[in-house]
């Protein structure tokens, strides 16, 4: 198609052409480009039912083509109605999945470019760029030289759909690196009957460790590895970090039962309270001979992308120098859209080895000759998308300084709304170090009336300083415990039932509690204090409806 | 954003927005619709070296912003000289990777709408959505019902990244199906340290089926799921199927070996020869009583498409009433651009019994009270991109009917390259079944001349008809296998060398032979005759020099 040719499809009636016509494209750009300046006009959590879609549209497709200017329409009548609105700056449950517009770009581009890129010659620009905006991330977060591609240990990046997908694939690459090297130790040749023998054996005793904070894919992981899976306890009182001395411990209680460690994450930022393991310490107990032979996996998938601030980057980056991989999800934080899950390794050979299946038709001078990187061995599906394209358009559109600004300002967001929570020591208490944009608080125990409705008394005193360690010991306490829980859990659904702000809610230590998080692209404090505002106003209301209940049964 | 303010940015300077402007939405859509009616510009496979990029590019991010109007131009000089051109007409390796512009729409919506919806609350409308199209697909593909979501065995589809992915999905869910059930009958509690135990003896035994045309993705997805695999032998004079025989005695083998089978991969349209397994003489064995507890998982990423035609669903959907699960790649030959792959089972049971995992921050009312469907459980990854939106805009754009025409027609264009290399039985000999758009050829040994520039005698005769039994006996007769195959290969890589055509290479039971399939979104008649006329010149020169290279010899 001419410049000409499309300027006169541009003004021809869209209904004329039956397979979606360029034009459409041009009218989804104003289209996507509306939704997103509209997007607060939503309610952030749809107001519909399970099933709600189905009754609107028919049980079979189409027969007959048709016109795009008859399915636009049902993106807005029948598509965003049901969405929940990640992009709107009213959401503030989990953790962001931001959207800008050269990731959009990205998006197209590789759409347009389509290829299952597979090996390097499937499409050596997808793979090429893959491994150099890799490496732009890992230096601009200050990684370790080792997860550099050009690395003597065999590093470098791969991009993953997800960090539950880089779990798992670290993990099929630690079982099979541990029973390898166990049987090469016990000088079993490879291959032989006895090895695989043994490793028939091992295998069943293989246990991956992570802390009661990891995410729950660690979990997953461990079960589609086929092997086993303990979490470690953390406490409050140490901001729900896994230490070395609790490792340590649970490493003497699996062995003493025979079973075998070979994988643990850790975690930069959890799931529920975004805290730090305690690296350290960990680094000590992991460094021990006996140890080494566990491969740690850090889990930076949210906060990792805050190394990308010097402040940062100077005390955590080095805790990751011992690591075998790390993934951070620039879908998270870091303005590019969902899928872009990247992963970093010291020695991609652990990956290769336990993943790479070769077949005729995968065959090319360029692998066969070991002088490219075929990603599909870095991983567990065989195609792979153009996903370097939109990490490239968006390093290079907001430049470094544009990233840390972005982050730094919406770090300052969540600080905003944390003094906003300890301005009202009455009513909440922070329940884990605010931090990376996340605020954790709840209802505090000695807000709640009793049963005369009268303030309860916690600790001898009406309002204690939250004790990250307190263990109720009596009945009261255990009640005043699970009251201050419901309470929390109540003033969360009401929120999300107005569909004006979405938070979100969680649980640690037998505490509920809820979060906050301000960081996705168009995050701004015009919705963070408002934000606080319904938070304040509905926990008023839950309080006194309360207080006027238990008043009312009383009299 | 206004209309107004909308045209007024259209006409602003690009420089003057650091941030990608909307406009570069409309740049970038003016871009793709040129890369796609230019893309016989280009050679198919690019001309260009490994590590051809590194040195265009900086070793580390610009620090600050660029515009966008600095970035574009890096596409057509960088980027587009590294892409191997799955959508050009001229593309005929592998399988297809097709794009269309609804296609487009949809990966452009998906990311304006970016939402990683682990569960149904996390944006209801990509899950409802998602259960609608693919039954809308597997209605259309005449499925039996019991892969409907409503159907009574518990029944559904959802869409994965991968055929791959889809494989180790089901491999995950029929490892613990198998050993689950096997507990079971044994009357084992559940959970108790004796099922764990009895569990942990039998997994080192599981083995996963399929045959040595599967493609290598179930061997990758046996080595992730930590199960033994083994491949069965197939034959060209039975059309490289996998049979009930030949099954069977696999079967009584592993079984002799102490091995329980758990899981098969039967195939729809294979790897190198689009063949299709034999199913009638397979369901017999596969469902004796003693084999019924095996995952039956058909593969018909490509050649399930096919599905749509009538003539091919009445022959082919019955098959695949017994099978557990059914695989189809719509990315691949169905208009909709990777990644696409659609998954039905029968029994969404023992996927979400092996893949769920409850964590407090995933609980909400719909999901706890059962209402939903959360597709994280029917996966390996947690986050899923809103893929279901460009299935339905291409399901609707063009029809099924639409649909239909582009699968008859690219089979058209796939009969008419068999036809022309069926008319030079001098030359090649045919050595699969041509069939769903792909023709898989060798030179015919006879064609070459022997070492003194005469025509070879095989089987007494200089022009035998293609044997595909035929088992080289003699030393002679084994060479002139191996120099048909040396020939073949060359012709190939002087073919792709060239840059005009690209298509594909593979071996079956020891013949290397040229693929050549034609069913890309822009194939067209005029591409195929011009492949086919590159096919006969480079045969004929390669031939010919051989004829003078040899004379040279012996003068």
């Amino acid at each position: 198609m001419t410049a000409d040719e499309f300027r006169k499809a541009a003004h021809a009636a869209i209904e004329e052409s039956p397979f979606c016509p360029p034009i459409a494209l041009l009218m989804l750009t104003r289209a996507v480009i509306s939704y997103n300046d509209n997007i607060t006009n939503f309610p952030v959590l749809p107001k519909i039912e399970p099933g709600y879609l189905a009754p609107q549209l028919p049980t079979t497709a189409p027969d007959s083509p048709q016109a795009w200017s008859e399915i636009q329409p049902d993106i807005a009548e029948k598509i965003i109605p049901g969405l929940t609105h990640w992009q709107s700056p009213n959401f503030m449950n989990f953790y962001p999945a931001g959207v800008t517009y050269p990731s959009i770009l990205g998006e197209m581009y590789s759409a347009a470019f389509t290829a299952p890129a597979f090996n390097w010659l499937c499409s050596p620009a997808c793979t090429e760029l893959e491994t150099i905006v890799l490496d732009w991330l890992a230096k601009a977060l200050s990684l370790p030289a080792a997860f550099l591609s050009g690395s003597p240990s065999g590093g470098g990046g791969v991009i993953q759909g997800s960090a539950s997908e880089a779990i798992v694939t670290c993990m099929v690459a630690a079982r099979e690196r541990y029973v390898h090297a166990k049987c090469d130790a016990e000088g079993l040749a490879n291959p032989s009957p006895e090895r695989n023998a043994r490793i028939a054996i091992l295998r069943p005793k293989l246990i991956a460790l992570s802390s009661d904070q990891t995410h729950s894919s660690t979990a997953k992981g461990a079960a589609i590895a086929g092997t086993l899976h303990r979490s470690i306890k953390t406490s409050l009182s140490q901001d729900a970090a896994l230490t070395g001395s609790s490792l340590e411990s649970t490493l003497d209680q699996v062995r003493s039962e025979g079973l075998e460690p070979y994988y643990i994450t850790l975690t930069i930022g959890t799931t529920s309270t975004c805290s730090i393991d305690d690296f350290p310490s960990l680094n000590t107990i992991l460094s021990q001979p006996s140890n080494t032979q566990i491969w740690q996996h850090i889990d930076a998938a949210y906060a990792g992308s805050a190394l990308i601030l010097p402040e940062h980057a100077s005390t955590i980056s080095p805790m990751t120098a011992q690591a075998d991989s790390f993934n951070v999800n620039m879908h998270k934080w870091l303005l590019v859209n969902f899928d872009a899950s990247c992963l970093f390794v010291q020695n991609r050979n652990h990956l290769t080895r336990a993943l790479s299946i070769s077949a005729p038709y995968y065959q090319n001078s360029q692998s066969d000759a070991g002088l490219v990187t075929d990603y599909r061995d870095w991983q567990i599906p065989l195609g792979r998308r153009f996903r370097a394209l939109k990490i490239w358009f968006v390093m290079r559109s907001y430049g470094l300084q544009g990233m840390r600004d972005y982050i730094t300002y919406t770090c300052k967001l969540g600080d905003m709304f944390a003094e906003s929570v300890r301005s009202r020591p009455d009513l909440f208490e922070i329940i884990a170090k605010p931090q990376f944009a996340l605020t954790c608080f709840r209802v505090r125990p000695s807000a709640l009336s009793n049963s005369e409705g009268d303030p309860v008394v916690v600790d001898g005193t009406t309002d204690p300083a939250f004790d990250p360690a307190f263990d109720p010991a009596t009945a009261s306490e255990e009640q005043v415990e699970t009251e201050a829980n419901a309470v929390t859990k109540e003033i969360t659904d009401l929120i999300n039932a107005s569909g004006e702000v979405y938070i979100g809610n969680s649980s640690v230590a037998g505490k509920t509690f809820i979060r906050v998080v301000s960081a996705n692209p168009q995050a701004q404090e015009i919705y963070v204090r408002r934000c606080w505002d319904i938070v304040l106003k509905t926990t008023e209301e839950v309080l006194e409806k309360r207080r006027q209940g238990k008043s009312k049964k009383i009299a």
